[in-house]
């Protein structure tokens, strides 16, 4: 088990998960229970330390957030044995300009009216924790740190 | 999206996490942050809605669990779009037979003194919810009371 310091760690983790499209989200319902869905990473090629989802404004899993703003992420591989897991603190966006800076054409699927509908919300994910576990060996790393300045 | 009654549930949740070696099992920190980690599905042929993990005693997960028994696992299929998230509350467990009679060699692997070993803890995880997501539709099922009357 390694613990790697934080901006190492966030290079690791990037090089992790940049090719795995969806991974899983959890979170906490006002009643205590745990729920987790598969969420599209919106094209996560260089992870900072802050990941980004698109969700229904009206939805369970903003109204979760916003009683409960932790969540923790899971990235499976779809070959071979890697997994990741990224725990920290959500936030809810709604500002337009930064929705439409994240968007991805992809999202039409889910969301035809595009960014800019009020029922659309924007999650950003502040890492606080992380850990894999890999055929070449598990680490953790703790990113309140870089969280903090970046 | 098919809202399928408890017991029908159990068994197409069972016919689509049979073959899922690896789960992921998230839980809550007392300082409110979810953690993450893969866990082995014990070899769970026959879900009936509740599931089984083995844990070390003195471990991270454990302890979460003693003070907060939510918890949610996620199955991922290694090939096609197959999620699967089982909601439910957790029960230690720590008689000797019972941690016998789920014991599988493979576990020897994590714990080499086998399932005497009072720091093996049997994770019990009876469903209250479970939600899943595939190529042929997404469904959920409320297994609350089918979890009661088993």
């Amino acid at each position: 088990m390694t613990h790697a310091p934080g901006r190492q760690a966030i290079h690791d983790i990037a090089a992790l998960i940049n090719r795995i499209d969806i991974c899983v989200l959890a979170s906490r319902a006002e009643d205590g229970q745990l729920h987790a869905r598969p969420m599209s990473n919106n094209g996560e090629a260089d992870w900072d330390g802050q990941s980004w989802f698109f969700a229904p404004s009206n939805g369970r899993l903003v109204a979760e957030l916003r009683a409960n703003p932790e969540a923790v992420t899971t990235y499976r591989a779809e070959t071979g044995y890697t997994f990741v897991t990224i725990s920290g603190r959500t936030t809810l966006e709604t500002d337009p300009s930064l929705k439409r800076r994240l968007w991805l054409d992809e999202l039409e699927r889910w969301f035809p009216n595009g960014p800019e509908d009020p029922n659309v919300t924007l999650i950003r994910l502040d890492a606080e924790a992380a850990q894999w576990w890999t055929e070449d060996g598990d680490g953790s790393a703790d990113l309140r740190e870089v969280a903090a300045t970046s």
